[in-house]
């Protein structure tokens, strides 16, 4: 991920998946490849268990470039097909991240 | 979840973890059920995968709430765990949720 200093965004999207597959790997691999092209984007994490419950937090320059990614045409098919195949319910949360701060192994 | 209207803060933990287990499941369960019972706390949200990564939000009223949790004294020993134990590496983002939507099958 890019090196960012706060502020930017973050968009926490918090999902279920439905039972079966419908191309769900392929479709979020192809999203987060698409967005790594968007104006303003600077990364993208993923957590998914067992259990099916998965958080992705993208991070952003601005809300601009947010709804920018938001209505890229291939992105509202994807979307629509979420709506309808991927997640039985979701939540997305705009934030702005205001600090942050890291630890790596080695230092502290 | 209880019921949250934005403003309110996030506090993003992306974190990798470490081979072993360490108490980790334990340690990560008590601090899920003390979070809860801090003034502020409006809920929590964990994923993790099988390679280890996992993202954890936890959501707040205020700066402040957040603050007083960091400081509890049981969590600043699960923290320094954290450092030397349970994590390769982490990230903290503290954002302010600004807009939120959700989706659940039946609604839309």
């Amino acid at each position: 991920m890019r090196e960012m200093e706060p502020p930017y965004y973050a968009v926490v999207f918090s999902s279920r998946r439905t039972e079966g597959d419908n191309d769900y790997a392929e479709t979020a691999a192809r999203m987060d490849e698409l967005a790594a092209t968007m104006p303003g984007y600077l990364g993208i994490e993923s957590a998914r268990g067992a259990d099916g419950f998965g958080i992705t937090v993208s991070y952003w320059e601005s809300e601009e470039a947010i709804a920018n990614w938001k209505k890229h045409a291939e992105h509202l098919i994807a979307q629509r097909r979420g709506r309808g195949e991927y997640y039985s319910d979701y939540q997305v949360r705009v934030a702005k991240v205001e600090r942050a701060y890291a630890m790596k192994r080695g230092q502290d």
